[in-house]
């Protein structure tokens, strides 16, 4: 018998971590749960407490820690803030760690990890976007594997391992093309954030789901991809595959393609992470080649989803590009929830964040979260120069001295 | 620098011969050829052996070894016959077979390989569909790899290599569905040889491109796959898939399905199965997957197109069920090949010679090769007592005595 995989898990209470905990609890035989960290959802980490029974707990506030200590079941001991989850992460007792914070802030916890050395299942896209260089250097220096939990990475991690490396040629991820797949340019002028939250194929958070309206989603995973898999950019292609059957391919030498196909349920990549290089069950029903109807590929409309050209650049410029591009789509993105600007000026605000940024190498995570900061803060104060007046409905209109260049 | 692999070729001058020493010339510093066997195309055998220079042909009959001796280049010997076969199979200075001779006769040439320790690449489909256990068990126990050639089944190969094995659910063979893809028994009923050896996607032989539009080349590959993979009957199913681009796919208990995909080339699975467990290039345009179009899967016809439901019985039966399966199928191709026999008599025939069988477990090459013998009479018997009368043209009429119930 083999021993029990020891988990942590930064972010248990969204939707990564949760389905992580409906994988470990169908194979008690092999996970066991150490740790887990969430944010402000306490309802749900106290009931996964009681559940699974960690040694640790985490949370974002001292006032919450309190709180739960006083609800938690005998023997789970509470921490809370950056300290908290950085000691979540390194845990003596755990081996393996689930990285699945959103944002910024599961930058440093991931680090963590690795530098304890610990194997990381990362589904912090920002954590690689920003760090890729610096994580997988870690991971490396320090013997333990960078798994992907993305659906995407996890396609190609699975369809690279024992394959001659050599012989790659190129990664093709692949994108749903999110609900606006074929609109024009003006279509998008005109988009509520109702019709941008209506994801055709996955249920995700609102940020993701945005983000893949915009092919945002898909530039940040190029950028991922560069790094989890050491390719040069010119190796990473996009393919827009709207029944999202097909989560990604790699292409060799000889002319063979390799496709990793299954139905679109986060269980999968998740279970391939925790129990790699073995292949676990997984409760979904399989995918049925019959009757899923026919496979598509077509290629993006990089004139009218521009951001994609920006993570290429991003790509071969220097390392703050892709920390300034991934803040100020947070900031855009937000204002865009909260119904501040239409969807196209999410671009267009990118955009000219990452034009007025002049990139350096950062190298700590220090330097990095202060790129972070700074696109963050020059975002906002262009949000405040265009002065937007917004309307409840599903209209934008822009005051008069705002810049309108649309992409 | 690594040492170049030192091959032997059987079937030189046919298909896959042909395009195995297309590979071979395309990278001399890998590959080396030994020798060359050839049945009668002496003329290409007399080209290849100018160009490639190996040490040894051979040829089928003895009259024609005598013609060639006076025409090779100086340092090439001549052999003839299955002894000759047998010594290009096992010549000490190849340490790679490629085995690719159409028909029964490949059985006793492959074994032979096998049994002096050489890798064997394997084309040769009848010897796998007569005697996959002894072929598979030969080269496990010589501590040789033994690699298909056939497009689905490298697929399988490649798709399975550096995988989790154990947790391997089923492989799926694709087929193209031939050209009478959604025909009806009726509209099979007045088929002619011309359609059917129209093959709307692989330029192929003729024998092999009747067995598509009977889809008795997918039973065929059902039970060769049995065999390599060593997988119960059950884990294999056949999927049509009009398109060919995958070539086959591999499911497992996690929901992931991998798939390979390429334009229909030989070289392909030629250059894989060489160049294992690396891959070469192979000079050919790579697959677009955005200029491809659709990809669809289909069931199979089973009703229409029944061969494959006596692989699967073959399979669940003992061992020379399948020799008898493949014999008799021979014998029907070839009288439909020659006008005959109508297109549906084909499965009429293999269906009531199989019936006709009692199945029994042969053991030995011998054993295997007599019931080759038995069912290959049988079928001519059975011929005879139909005494169908030939048209030179599209229909076919039958005398009043035979047996005319369809599948």
């Amino acid at each position: 018998m083999k021993q029990k995989r020891r988990i942590s898990i930064l972010g248990s209470t969204g939707s990564i971590g949760v389905n992580t905990l409906e994988v470990i609890a169908s194979h008690p035989d092999r996970f066991e749960v150490i740790a887990l960290a969430a944010g402000a959802n306490l309802e749900r980490l106290l009931e996964q407490a009681r559940r699974f029974r960690p040694l640790w707990v985490a949370v974002r506030e001292r006032e919450d820690a309190r709180k739960l200590s006083q609800t938690l079941p005998a023997g789970v001991q509470v921490a809370f803030g950056t300290e908290g989850l950085k000691a979540i992460a390194s845990h003596p007792k755990a081996d393996f760690v689930v990285s699945a914070i959103v944002g910024a802030s599961g930058l440093e916890p991931t680090l963590a990890a690795l530098q304890a050395k610990k194997n990381v299942a990362i589904a912090n896209k920002e954590s690689l976007v920003m760090a890729g260089s610096l994580l997988t250097a870690t991971a490396k220096k320090q013997g333990v594997s960078l798994l992907p939990i993305d659906s995407e990475h996890s396609a190609i991690f699975q369809l690279l391992e024992g394959q001659d490396r050599s012989a790659l040629d190129k990664v093709i991820l692949t994108a749903s093309g999110g609900p606006f797949f074929r609109k024009t340019k003006g279509e998008l002028n005109e988009v509520s954030l109702e019709e941008a939250l209506h994801h055709p194929r996955w249920q995700m958070g609102r940020k993701i789901t945005i983000d893949s309206a915009t092919l945002t989603n898909k530039a940040l995973e190029v950028i991922e991809g560069r790094w989890l898999f050491d390719l040069r950019p010119s190796q990473i292609e996009v393919v827009i595959h709207p029944q999202s059957i097909v989560h990604s391919l790699v292409a060799f030498r000889d002319g063979s393609m390799l496709a990793q196909m299954a139905v679109a349920d986060m269980k999968i990549p998740i279970a391939y992470a925790l129990s790699y290089p073995e292949r676990i069950s997984v409760k979904i029903p399989p995918l049925n080649l019959v009757e899923m109807g026919a496979l598509e590929f077509y290629a993006p409309d990089v004139e009218t989803f521009p951001i994609l050209s920006l993570a290429y650049r991003a790509l071969e410029s220097k390392s703050s590009a892709a920390v300034v591009l991934n803040a100020a789509n947070e900031v855009a993105v937000q204002a865009f929830l909260d119904r501040q600007i239409p969807f196209l000026e999410i671009y267009t605000l990118v955009r000219e964040v990452f034009e007025a940024h002049r990139p350096v190498e950062a190298q700590s995570i220090e330097e990095m979260l202060s790129w972070d900061a700074w696109a963050s803060e020059e975002a906002h104060r262009m949000l405040e120069v265009k002065n937007y007046k917004v309307d409840l409905g599903r209209s934008f209109r822009k005051a008069a001295h705002g810049s309108t260049s649309s992409p």
